[in-house]
């Protein structure tokens, strides 16, 4: 294998852009903190990545009948939620488990960017948090990822952050906010899988 | 525990009412069809069971912030379908896959009536049937089964119906009605099965 | 339709052979152990079933190869399970999870016992209980749950058992042993409410 | 993002060594003529592959209790797939579909190589290929594609190749061959497909 030359990793890697999506329409979610959480994270110390906090909450329920164009025109709230998706280098899943699958406000989404000929989401690398209770909504990333297989993503594999939410010490605040240093950690490691996966998949794209 | 009595069970067998879902919202969905036949084969031949189509289009998307009353109480569209699927002896889910899995709207019913102390599906029988590609929308029916398994649902396992709908001769037409007479007379058996299993469980449940 | 008789129900319940697998081989395996106290359970205080384990580490691996009778025979040991799984009333699965999914081995016996014009499995319940890390051996079950829809299984949907083995305080020995109380009677849940939905499921099975 | 240059990709580009996996021990199966058929596409036209068929059919079933030196010894066959999973590039899994899953004799091989210390399949692309009635033996992809998520496997999205083997025209002849010309085609996609995801994967690995 080729080395990887300095000029390639030391100089010119630029901030990736992750469209962030909280599956919860909660206004004190969990996953909307876990989202604060990530962009603190970025900031304060992965400079390779920023956090684009994409708001789920005011899309009309997927219907191919709202579709104008041929199916290529979209109603604007749903332009919208497309050009930051496609806009995007990778993506994360901030994703309760809602009886034991997505959110249908999660999923809702997912579908719209999906639609037409082209596929917004495609080829980039993503990743899945969540909180809950005893699998701390591990259930639901395994639907995310049977889905992801029809929309093109690549998920990381390791490590995994299924936060058991009720468990000592306290993991979050009244109003969703991550309080545990330990997971804020894990996150962290989250989010350096992450950056690093996306810029494994970016060499050779063109080839 | 009440005994059975054999009036109970060879006289005075009640017709069962299947709750009925859609989980397109188009308005010439194959799956609107499907439950269409289903209505029409209860009533042709199938006495012992009677079809409640129930429309989910016009629920807000779930919010646990949108329940008052300590959650328990929702708003007006969803009380509605929680009495409908209260008041279910079984259900049939005509459920597209999108994406690899369940659509957002059928997963939204699936969470509102799955709130409070009272999960309104709890331990009842249920069937899936869909139509689509290559695997005529089957990849979601195994995304309904986990769900339902903390629904408490108890889906029958055979005949599966997973409708590929466009290989020859034509399943349905432009409006989504089934025309093909073979499938049809599948969807009466998977009817039949639905039938008998909720009969099955009906016994003995007050044990 | 056979009525029921009140004496069916009421005087003359029979025991009911609950056939018990162990997915792992390992001699002291906490699923071995499960088994064992699900036994003493059973002879306890559950009158109604009786716990037959059934050893698969002496299976040859599936293979349609070795079938003869063009596919209706099989070798000494597959035809022994075999008889063993066509005898019970409902199953009783310990599945241990080996990397996110059942063992080789659990689905080796359940695989043998589905060949030929007859799956030995078919309509009877079933339940799953598993130990384990994180998930306590949960993201398996679902796995197991999708082959019994193949299987004609009726899986309980709850309660669920799936032992976090490591959380304090301890579950299980050195040899395997289930020595915490609270455990036990989690396991007596589920055995009484196997029990029960095997008993719904054979009212009516003759119609 | 940074040219690839051109020394990279026309000069130096060493041949992958592709494990190849199939899930059925039949003489005659499908499985194993795909993997015949992926062995002669790349002699004849992807220079930068090489199949490596693994015999995986002389395995004892995966237990523990046969692990030595605290659990980084393992019987002589099972050493021998470890090494061979470890010299691998990227993984080809011919997998067909037992009751709605993998094939135990599939999962004893994954299992094994994953043991220990050191978990020989971590961080490789993979391919997944089958051949079965309605959905081409799919439902067990996604199964494989869980278990992945453990053993760090990075799955190739598209395109999928699930062969219906029973439609027309023929597929495979009676030893297993793989006859049909269009679907040889969508098996050399495939490959093409795990070749490039693999060179993608290895840009940066050691950053």
């Amino acid at each position: 294998m080729e080395p990887v030359t300095a000029s390639t990793t030391a100089t010119a890697k630029p901030t990736l852009r992750v469209a962030a999506f909280c599956g919860s329409l909660r206004k004190d979610s969990w996953h909307r903190g876990l989202i604060r959480a990530a962009e603190e994270l970025c900031e304060e110390s992965i400079p390779g990545l920023r956090i684009d906090h994409v708001d789920i909450s005011g899309l009309p329920m997927a219907n191919p009948d709202l579709e104008t164009d041929g199916g290529e025109g979209f109603p604007p709230a749903v332009e919208a939620l497309r050009d930051r998706v496609r806009a995007a280098d990778c993506f994360l899943f901030a994703s309760p488990e809602y009886n034991y699958s997505v959110t249908a406000s999660l999923k809702n989404a997912l579908d719209w960017a999906s639609r037409g000929r082209r596929n917004c989401w495609a080829d980039r690398a993503a990743a899945i948090v969540s909180a809950g209770g005893d699998f701390g909504g591990g259930r639901g990333s395994f639907h995310l990822r049977q889905i992801g297989v029809f929309l093109d993503l690549h998920f990381i594999n390791k490590p995994e952050l299924h936060i058991r939410a009720f468990a000592d010490p306290p993991k979050f605040d009244d109003e969703g906010n991550l309080i545990d240093g330990e997971t804020r950690e894990r996150l962290k490691k989250v989010l350096l899988s992450l950056h690093a996966f996306a810029l494994r998949l970016q060499q050779h794209k063109e080839d």
